[in-house]
Protein backbone atom coordinates (compact mmCIF):
# COMPACT_ATOMS: atom_id res chain seq x y z
CA UNK A 1 0.00 0.00 0.00
CA UNK A 2 1.32 3.59 -0.69
CA UNK A 3 1.93 5.84 1.69
CA UNK A 4 -0.61 8.47 0.79
CA UNK A 5 -3.09 5.99 0.91
CA UNK A 6 -1.68 4.75 4.44
CA UNK A 7 -2.65 8.06 5.11
CA UNK A 8 -5.71 8.28 3.40
CA UNK A 9 -6.36 5.24 5.61
CA UNK A 10 -5.16 7.00 9.33
CA UNK A 11 -7.39 9.84 8.33
CA UNK A 12 -10.65 7.94 7.70
CA UNK A 13 -10.86 8.22 4.78
CA UNK A 14 -11.98 6.32 2.01
CA UNK A 15 -11.91 7.84 -1.87
CA UNK A 16 -15.31 7.40 -3.58
CA UNK A 17 -15.85 5.47 -7.28
CA UNK A 18 -14.80 8.78 -8.58
CA UNK A 19 -17.94 10.21 -10.94
CA UNK A 20 -18.13 8.70 -14.15
CA UNK A 21 -17.95 11.34 -17.28
CA UNK A 22 -21.97 11.91 -18.14
CA UNK A 23 -20.63 13.75 -20.73
CA UNK A 24 -18.24 14.81 -23.27
CA UNK A 25 -15.67 15.39 -20.59
CA UNK A 26 -13.70 13.43 -18.01
CA UNK A 27 -13.03 13.73 -14.52
CA UNK A 28 -9.29 14.39 -15.14
CA UNK A 29 -6.65 14.78 -18.05
CA UNK A 30 -2.83 14.22 -17.97
CA UNK A 31 -0.91 16.06 -20.22
CA UNK A 32 3.10 15.82 -19.38
CA UNK A 33 3.50 16.32 -15.80
CA UNK A 34 0.61 18.02 -15.35
CA UNK A 35 -2.90 16.48 -14.07
CA UNK A 36 -5.92 18.73 -14.39
CA UNK A 37 -9.02 18.04 -12.72
CA UNK A 38 -12.65 18.91 -13.72
CA UNK A 39 -14.64 20.63 -11.03
CA UNK A 40 -15.79 18.47 -8.47
CA UNK A 41 -18.88 18.68 -6.24
CA UNK A 42 -19.32 17.46 -2.27
CA UNK A 43 -20.77 14.32 -3.35
CA UNK A 44 -20.18 11.70 -0.18
CA UNK A 45 -18.89 8.46 -0.54
CA UNK A 46 -22.37 7.14 -1.32
CA UNK A 47 -22.09 9.56 -4.69
CA UNK A 48 -25.05 12.08 -3.12
CA UNK A 49 -25.07 15.37 -2.90
CA UNK A 50 -26.81 15.97 0.88
CA UNK A 51 -29.75 18.45 0.60
CA UNK A 52 -27.58 20.65 3.63
CA UNK A 53 -25.18 21.28 0.82
CA UNK A 54 -28.00 22.62 -1.61
CA UNK A 55 -28.03 26.65 -1.35
CA UNK A 56 -25.67 30.02 -0.92
CA UNK A 57 -23.94 31.01 1.81
CA UNK A 58 -25.26 33.75 3.35
CA UNK A 59 -28.45 32.51 2.67
CA UNK A 60 -29.52 28.26 3.48
CA UNK A 61 -25.95 27.05 4.20
CA UNK A 62 -24.02 28.18 7.39
CA UNK A 63 -19.96 27.94 6.87
CA UNK A 64 -18.66 25.40 8.73
CA UNK A 65 -21.07 22.77 6.92
CA UNK A 66 -19.90 24.44 3.19
CA UNK A 67 -16.11 24.13 4.98
CA UNK A 68 -17.13 20.22 5.28
CA UNK A 69 -18.55 20.07 1.61
CA UNK A 70 -14.91 21.66 0.51
CA UNK A 71 -13.21 19.08 2.19
CA UNK A 72 -15.33 16.12 0.20
CA UNK A 73 -14.66 18.17 -3.03
CA UNK A 74 -10.92 17.86 -2.25
CA UNK A 75 -11.68 14.19 -1.10
CA UNK A 76 -13.47 13.44 -4.35
CA UNK A 77 -10.28 15.90 -6.53
CA UNK A 78 -8.18 13.53 -5.12
CA UNK A 79 -10.66 9.94 -6.26
CA UNK A 80 -10.45 11.95 -9.75
CA UNK A 81 -6.21 12.65 -9.66
CA UNK A 82 -5.97 8.80 -9.00
CA UNK A 83 -7.90 7.62 -11.18
CA UNK A 84 -5.41 8.95 -13.70
CA UNK A 85 -2.32 8.55 -11.87
CA UNK A 86 -2.74 5.22 -9.85
CA UNK A 87 -0.46 5.53 -7.32
CA UNK A 88 -1.31 8.25 -5.53
CA UNK A 89 2.79 8.40 -4.68
CA UNK A 90 3.35 9.63 -7.75
CA UNK A 91 1.88 12.92 -6.87
CA UNK A 92 5.01 15.49 -6.96
CA UNK A 93 3.03 18.01 -6.07
CA UNK A 94 -0.45 19.76 -5.74
CA UNK A 95 -0.21 22.93 -7.44
CA UNK A 96 -3.48 24.56 -7.75
CA UNK A 97 -6.85 24.29 -6.03
CA UNK A 98 -9.50 26.69 -7.82
CA UNK A 99 -12.47 27.44 -5.28
CA UNK A 100 -15.95 28.32 -6.26
CA UNK A 101 -18.50 29.00 -3.33
CA UNK A 102 -22.13 29.50 -4.24
CA UNK A 103 -22.68 33.01 -2.33
CA UNK A 104 -24.86 36.07 -0.97
CA UNK A 105 -22.78 39.23 -2.61
CA UNK A 106 -22.70 40.37 1.15
CA UNK A 107 -20.91 37.15 2.15
CA UNK A 108 -17.41 37.88 1.87
CA UNK A 109 -15.25 34.73 4.08
CA UNK A 110 -15.57 32.74 1.81
CA UNK A 111 -11.64 31.86 1.90
CA UNK A 112 -12.77 30.37 5.03
CA UNK A 113 -14.92 27.99 3.88
CA UNK A 114 -11.96 26.74 0.86
CA UNK A 115 -9.95 25.83 3.71
CA UNK A 116 -11.96 22.67 4.38
CA UNK A 117 -10.52 21.72 0.98
CA UNK A 118 -6.64 23.01 1.22
CA UNK A 119 -6.58 21.58 5.03
CA UNK A 120 -7.62 18.15 3.25
CA UNK A 121 -4.77 18.53 0.36
CA UNK A 122 -1.74 18.87 3.12
CA UNK A 123 -3.03 16.79 5.66
CA UNK A 124 -3.46 14.07 2.65
CA UNK A 125 -0.01 15.13 0.96
CA UNK A 126 1.94 16.81 3.80
CA UNK A 127 4.02 19.59 2.64
CA UNK A 128 3.82 18.46 -1.00
CA UNK A 129 -0.23 19.80 -0.67
CA UNK A 130 0.68 23.70 -0.29
CA UNK A 131 -0.93 24.95 -3.20
CA UNK A 132 -1.47 28.07 -5.12
CA UNK A 133 -5.28 28.70 -4.60
CA UNK A 134 -8.10 31.22 -5.77
CA UNK A 135 -11.75 31.59 -3.98
CA UNK A 136 -13.95 33.41 -5.29
CA UNK A 137 -18.10 33.76 -4.65
CA UNK A 138 -20.04 32.63 -7.29
CA UNK A 139 -24.14 32.73 -8.35
CA UNK A 140 -24.62 29.05 -8.82
CA UNK A 141 -23.12 26.06 -9.54
CA UNK A 142 -24.26 22.84 -11.05
CA UNK A 143 -27.35 21.12 -9.05
CA UNK A 144 -27.29 23.84 -6.68
CA UNK A 145 -24.55 22.73 -4.75
CA UNK A 146 -22.73 25.64 -2.44
CA UNK A 147 -19.29 24.82 -3.26
CA UNK A 148 -16.80 23.16 -6.22
CA UNK A 149 -13.21 22.81 -6.33
CA UNK A 150 -11.24 21.87 -9.44
CA UNK A 151 -7.00 20.58 -9.00
CA UNK A 152 -3.73 20.89 -10.94
CA UNK A 153 -1.31 18.30 -10.19
CA UNK A 154 2.12 17.46 -10.86
CA UNK A 155 3.05 13.78 -11.05
CA UNK A 156 5.73 11.59 -11.97
CA UNK B 1 -6.26 20.53 -45.98
CA UNK B 2 -6.00 18.85 -42.52
CA UNK B 3 -7.99 16.11 -41.14
CA UNK B 4 -9.05 18.16 -38.12
CA UNK B 5 -10.16 21.12 -40.84
CA UNK B 6 -11.86 18.27 -43.02
CA UNK B 7 -14.09 17.71 -39.75
CA UNK B 8 -14.93 20.99 -39.01
CA UNK B 9 -16.06 21.12 -43.46
CA UNK B 10 -17.72 18.13 -42.34
CA UNK B 11 -19.92 19.66 -39.31
CA UNK B 12 -20.62 23.17 -41.56
CA UNK B 13 -18.38 24.98 -39.14
CA UNK B 14 -16.59 28.41 -40.52
CA UNK B 15 -13.74 29.21 -38.29
CA UNK B 16 -14.17 32.87 -37.84
CA UNK B 17 -11.34 35.57 -37.95
CA UNK B 18 -10.18 35.01 -34.89
CA UNK B 19 -11.05 38.60 -32.14
CA UNK B 20 -8.31 40.67 -32.57
CA UNK B 21 -6.59 41.69 -29.07
CA UNK B 22 -8.83 44.75 -27.73
CA UNK B 23 -6.12 45.53 -25.06
CA UNK B 24 -2.62 44.45 -23.99
CA UNK B 25 -4.12 40.90 -23.62
CA UNK B 26 -3.91 38.26 -26.30
CA UNK B 27 -6.28 34.78 -27.32
CA UNK B 28 -4.34 32.73 -26.88
CA UNK B 29 -0.44 32.22 -25.66
CA UNK B 30 1.72 29.09 -26.20
CA UNK B 31 4.06 27.88 -23.64
CA UNK B 32 6.01 24.84 -24.16
CA UNK B 33 3.59 22.08 -25.82
CA UNK B 34 0.71 23.99 -23.89
CA UNK B 35 -1.81 26.36 -25.46
CA UNK B 36 -3.96 28.68 -23.17
CA UNK B 37 -6.68 30.24 -24.87
CA UNK B 38 -8.71 33.58 -23.91
CA UNK B 39 -12.45 33.38 -22.62
CA UNK B 40 -14.26 33.58 -25.72
CA UNK B 41 -17.64 34.83 -25.80
CA UNK B 42 -19.76 33.79 -28.08
CA UNK B 43 -19.84 35.83 -31.09
CA UNK B 44 -20.94 34.80 -34.45
CA UNK B 45 -19.59 34.23 -37.68
CA UNK B 46 -19.44 38.06 -38.55
CA UNK B 47 -18.01 38.51 -34.82
CA UNK B 48 -21.50 39.71 -33.49
CA UNK B 49 -23.08 39.31 -30.20
CA UNK B 50 -26.52 38.59 -30.86
CA UNK B 51 -28.69 40.19 -28.49
CA UNK B 52 -30.46 36.74 -28.17
CA UNK B 53 -27.39 36.02 -26.17
CA UNK B 54 -27.58 38.83 -23.95
CA UNK B 55 -28.60 38.31 -20.58
CA UNK B 56 -28.77 35.05 -18.11
CA UNK B 57 -30.25 31.74 -17.47
CA UNK B 58 -33.08 31.67 -14.99
CA UNK B 59 -33.93 35.30 -16.55
CA UNK B 60 -33.98 36.63 -20.17
CA UNK B 61 -32.02 33.75 -21.43
CA UNK B 62 -33.27 29.67 -22.06
CA UNK B 63 -30.99 27.15 -21.77
CA UNK B 64 -30.94 25.49 -25.50
CA UNK B 65 -30.34 29.16 -26.81
CA UNK B 66 -27.33 28.99 -24.25
CA UNK B 67 -26.37 26.19 -25.00
CA UNK B 68 -25.95 27.19 -28.36
CA UNK B 69 -23.84 29.95 -27.50
CA UNK B 70 -21.49 27.75 -25.45
CA UNK B 71 -20.83 26.18 -29.13
CA UNK B 72 -20.18 29.25 -30.53
CA UNK B 73 -17.79 30.25 -27.85
CA UNK B 74 -16.17 26.47 -28.54
CA UNK B 75 -15.78 27.52 -32.29
CA UNK B 76 -14.00 30.70 -31.13
CA UNK B 77 -11.94 29.03 -29.07
CA UNK B 78 -10.84 26.90 -31.67
CA UNK B 79 -10.11 30.06 -34.18
CA UNK B 80 -7.74 31.20 -31.41
CA UNK B 81 -6.32 28.03 -30.80
CA UNK B 82 -5.48 27.78 -34.91
CA UNK B 83 -3.96 31.19 -34.87
CA UNK B 84 -1.47 30.63 -32.74
CA UNK B 85 -0.82 26.73 -33.61
CA UNK B 86 -1.23 26.94 -37.44
CA UNK B 87 -2.41 23.55 -38.30
CA UNK B 88 -5.50 21.83 -35.84
CA UNK B 89 -3.84 18.54 -36.71
CA UNK B 90 -0.98 19.32 -33.87
CA UNK B 91 -3.50 19.33 -31.02
CA UNK B 92 -2.88 16.51 -29.33
CA UNK B 93 -5.83 17.05 -26.50
CA UNK B 94 -7.83 19.17 -25.35
CA UNK B 95 -6.95 19.14 -22.06
CA UNK B 96 -9.45 22.09 -20.13
CA UNK B 97 -12.40 23.90 -20.47
CA UNK B 98 -13.86 26.71 -18.49
CA UNK B 99 -17.43 27.39 -18.62
CA UNK B 100 -18.96 30.88 -17.11
CA UNK B 101 -22.02 30.74 -17.62
CA UNK B 102 -24.17 34.40 -16.69
CA UNK B 103 -27.04 32.75 -14.36
CA UNK B 104 -29.36 33.81 -11.46
CA UNK B 105 -29.04 32.14 -7.86
CA UNK B 106 -31.90 29.71 -8.88
CA UNK B 107 -30.72 28.41 -11.93
CA UNK B 108 -28.98 24.86 -11.29
CA UNK B 109 -28.65 23.38 -15.14
CA UNK B 110 -25.05 25.11 -15.86
CA UNK B 111 -23.53 21.96 -16.76
CA UNK B 112 -26.58 21.13 -19.38
CA UNK B 113 -25.08 24.62 -20.88
CA UNK B 114 -21.77 24.00 -20.81
CA UNK B 115 -22.33 20.98 -22.96
CA UNK B 116 -22.81 22.62 -25.91
CA UNK B 117 -19.33 23.59 -25.78
CA UNK B 118 -18.13 20.30 -24.84
CA UNK B 119 -19.72 18.05 -27.22
CA UNK B 120 -18.20 20.70 -30.00
CA UNK B 121 -14.88 19.48 -28.57
CA UNK B 122 -15.74 15.70 -29.70
CA UNK B 123 -17.41 16.35 -32.82
CA UNK B 124 -14.21 17.98 -34.15
CA UNK B 125 -11.51 16.54 -31.78
CA UNK B 126 -12.40 12.55 -31.90
CA UNK B 127 -11.96 11.08 -28.29
CA UNK B 128 -8.89 13.56 -28.07
CA UNK B 129 -11.45 16.36 -27.33
CA UNK B 130 -12.49 14.91 -24.22
CA UNK B 131 -11.27 17.09 -21.25
CA UNK B 132 -11.38 17.81 -18.03
CA UNK B 133 -13.80 20.78 -17.00
CA UNK B 134 -15.61 23.06 -14.43
CA UNK B 135 -18.93 25.19 -14.73
CA UNK B 136 -19.29 27.92 -12.88
CA UNK B 137 -22.76 30.24 -12.99
CA UNK B 138 -21.66 33.65 -12.70
CA UNK B 139 -23.31 37.56 -11.92
CA UNK B 140 -21.81 38.79 -15.10
CA UNK B 141 -19.62 38.42 -18.32
CA UNK B 142 -18.03 40.90 -20.65
CA UNK B 143 -20.85 42.90 -23.03
CA UNK B 144 -23.47 40.87 -20.92
CA UNK B 145 -23.02 37.95 -22.43
CA UNK B 146 -24.67 34.51 -21.62
CA UNK B 147 -21.84 32.37 -21.66
CA UNK B 148 -18.01 32.53 -22.06
CA UNK B 149 -15.63 29.45 -22.39
CA UNK B 150 -11.77 28.96 -21.98
CA UNK B 151 -9.77 26.71 -22.96
CA UNK B 152 -6.04 24.63 -22.42
CA UNK B 153 -4.84 22.45 -25.10
CA UNK B 154 -2.01 20.27 -25.46
CA UNK B 155 -0.01 20.83 -29.11
CA UNK B 156 2.94 19.40 -30.51
CA UNK C 1 19.52 45.18 -10.75
CA UNK C 2 17.72 43.51 -13.40
CA UNK C 3 15.82 45.05 -16.15
CA UNK C 4 12.67 44.19 -14.81
CA UNK C 5 13.31 45.54 -11.93
CA UNK C 6 14.71 48.85 -13.72
CA UNK C 7 11.45 49.08 -15.19
CA UNK C 8 9.47 48.90 -12.06
CA UNK C 9 11.50 51.72 -10.41
CA UNK C 10 10.70 53.84 -13.46
CA UNK C 11 7.24 53.32 -12.75
CA UNK C 12 7.62 54.13 -9.55
CA UNK C 13 6.89 50.68 -8.58
CA UNK C 14 7.91 49.17 -4.98
CA UNK C 15 6.45 45.68 -4.76
CA UNK C 16 5.14 44.98 -1.44
CA UNK C 17 6.18 42.07 0.61
CA UNK C 18 4.34 38.95 -0.40
CA UNK C 19 1.67 38.17 1.55
CA UNK C 20 2.43 35.62 3.72
CA UNK C 21 0.37 32.51 3.91
CA UNK C 22 -2.75 32.46 5.98
CA UNK C 23 -3.50 28.92 5.80
CA UNK C 24 -2.63 25.94 4.17
CA UNK C 25 -2.38 27.15 0.98
CA UNK C 26 0.60 29.39 -0.58
CA UNK C 27 1.70 32.71 -2.66
CA UNK C 28 2.60 30.86 -5.65
CA UNK C 29 3.33 27.43 -6.94
CA UNK C 30 6.79 26.42 -9.72
CA UNK C 31 5.66 23.44 -11.70
CA UNK C 32 8.52 22.58 -14.16
CA UNK C 33 8.88 26.06 -16.51
CA UNK C 34 5.50 27.31 -15.04
CA UNK C 35 4.09 29.22 -12.22
CA UNK C 36 1.24 29.45 -10.90
CA UNK C 37 0.30 32.48 -8.69
CA UNK C 38 -2.49 32.57 -6.27
CA UNK C 39 -5.63 34.64 -6.62
CA UNK C 40 -4.39 38.48 -4.82
CA UNK C 41 -6.44 41.00 -3.50
CA UNK C 42 -6.19 44.79 -4.36
CA UNK C 43 -3.91 45.15 -0.88
CA UNK C 44 -1.59 48.34 -1.21
CA UNK C 45 1.86 48.63 -0.57
CA UNK C 46 1.14 48.23 3.23
CA UNK C 47 -0.69 45.40 3.04
CA UNK C 48 -4.03 47.44 3.73
CA UNK C 49 -7.53 46.84 2.07
CA UNK C 50 -8.43 50.44 1.24
CA UNK C 51 -12.56 50.65 2.54
CA UNK C 52 -12.68 52.14 -1.36
CA UNK C 53 -12.18 48.66 -2.70
CA UNK C 54 -14.96 46.59 -0.92
CA UNK C 55 -17.89 46.39 -2.60
CA UNK C 56 -19.28 45.71 -5.97
CA UNK C 57 -19.05 47.38 -9.43
CA UNK C 58 -22.21 48.24 -10.53
CA UNK C 59 -23.18 49.42 -6.91
CA UNK C 60 -20.56 50.87 -4.62
CA UNK C 61 -17.28 50.75 -6.58
CA UNK C 62 -16.82 53.03 -9.56
CA UNK C 63 -14.92 51.44 -12.75
CA UNK C 64 -11.90 53.69 -12.53
CA UNK C 65 -11.36 52.64 -8.84
CA UNK C 66 -12.07 48.97 -9.38
CA UNK C 67 -9.34 49.35 -12.38
CA UNK C 68 -6.64 50.89 -10.45
CA UNK C 69 -7.57 48.12 -7.97
CA UNK C 70 -6.99 45.53 -10.19
CA UNK C 71 -3.79 47.11 -11.05
CA UNK C 72 -2.80 46.97 -7.23
CA UNK C 73 -3.99 42.90 -7.46
CA UNK C 74 -1.48 42.76 -10.62
CA UNK C 75 1.68 44.20 -8.57
CA UNK C 76 0.74 41.71 -5.80
CA UNK C 77 0.46 38.75 -8.29
CA UNK C 78 3.97 40.13 -9.34
CA UNK C 79 5.26 40.15 -6.09
CA UNK C 80 4.53 36.42 -5.30
CA UNK C 81 6.25 35.41 -8.84
CA UNK C 82 9.39 37.06 -7.47
CA UNK C 83 9.14 35.19 -4.61
CA UNK C 84 8.92 32.39 -6.40
CA UNK C 85 11.28 33.07 -9.20
CA UNK C 86 13.80 35.44 -6.99
CA UNK C 87 15.23 37.12 -10.80
CA UNK C 88 11.99 38.77 -12.90
CA UNK C 89 14.71 38.41 -15.79
CA UNK C 90 14.00 34.98 -15.87
CA UNK C 91 10.31 35.58 -16.67
CA UNK C 92 9.67 34.38 -20.06
CA UNK C 93 6.10 35.02 -20.75
CA UNK C 94 3.38 36.32 -18.77
CA UNK C 95 0.94 33.42 -19.77
CA UNK C 96 -2.40 33.73 -18.46
CA UNK C 97 -4.31 36.63 -16.27
CA UNK C 98 -7.39 35.43 -14.65
CA UNK C 99 -9.66 38.29 -13.39
CA UNK C 100 -12.61 38.23 -11.33
CA UNK C 101 -14.92 41.40 -10.54
CA UNK C 102 -17.06 41.52 -7.92
CA UNK C 103 -20.15 43.12 -9.29
CA UNK C 104 -23.93 43.17 -10.25
CA UNK C 105 -25.36 41.44 -12.89
CA UNK C 106 -26.09 44.57 -14.60
CA UNK C 107 -22.84 45.71 -14.93
CA UNK C 108 -21.02 44.57 -17.98
CA UNK C 109 -17.95 46.49 -18.60
CA UNK C 110 -15.58 44.05 -16.41
CA UNK C 111 -12.87 43.90 -18.92
CA UNK C 112 -12.53 47.56 -18.36
CA UNK C 113 -12.03 46.79 -15.16
CA UNK C 114 -9.69 44.17 -15.68
CA UNK C 115 -7.11 46.50 -18.25
CA UNK C 116 -5.55 47.66 -15.26
CA UNK C 117 -4.01 44.47 -14.65
CA UNK C 118 -3.38 43.92 -18.19
CA UNK C 119 -1.73 47.09 -18.73
CA UNK C 120 -0.02 46.34 -15.90
CA UNK C 121 1.85 43.52 -16.91
CA UNK C 122 2.74 45.29 -20.25
CA UNK C 123 4.38 48.35 -18.84
CA UNK C 124 6.45 45.88 -16.99
CA UNK C 125 7.32 43.00 -18.94
CA UNK C 126 7.06 44.40 -22.95
CA UNK C 127 5.48 42.12 -25.49
CA UNK C 128 6.21 39.22 -22.86
CA UNK C 129 3.76 40.89 -20.56
CA UNK C 130 0.64 40.06 -23.35
CA UNK C 131 -0.92 37.03 -22.16
CA UNK C 132 -4.47 35.43 -22.22
CA UNK C 133 -7.10 36.18 -20.18
CA UNK C 134 -10.34 35.28 -18.91
CA UNK C 135 -12.42 38.05 -17.08
CA UNK C 136 -15.74 37.37 -15.23
CA UNK C 137 -18.14 39.20 -12.71
CA UNK C 138 -18.54 37.08 -9.25
CA UNK C 139 -21.07 37.03 -6.71
CA UNK C 140 -18.40 38.15 -3.86
CA UNK C 141 -14.84 37.75 -3.03
CA UNK C 142 -12.63 37.60 -0.06
CA UNK C 143 -12.89 40.00 2.35
CA UNK C 144 -15.70 41.82 0.18
CA UNK C 145 -12.75 43.30 -2.21
CA UNK C 146 -14.02 44.27 -5.51
CA UNK C 147 -11.03 42.73 -7.64
CA UNK C 148 -8.99 39.27 -7.56
CA UNK C 149 -6.52 38.52 -10.16
CA UNK C 150 -4.33 34.77 -10.89
CA UNK C 151 -1.56 34.48 -13.03
CA UNK C 152 0.52 31.52 -14.72
CA UNK C 153 3.41 32.37 -15.88
CA UNK C 154 6.49 30.65 -18.54
CA UNK C 155 10.07 31.20 -16.20
CA UNK C 156 13.24 30.40 -17.24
Amino acid sequence: MSKVEDRLGELGIVLPQPAAPVANYVGAVRSGSTVVVSGQLPFDAEGKLAASLVGRLGAEIAPDAAKDGARLCAINVIAQLKAVVGDLDRVRRVVRLGGFIAATPEFTTVAAVMNGASDLMVEVFGDAGRHARSTIGVAGLPMGACVEVEGMFEVE
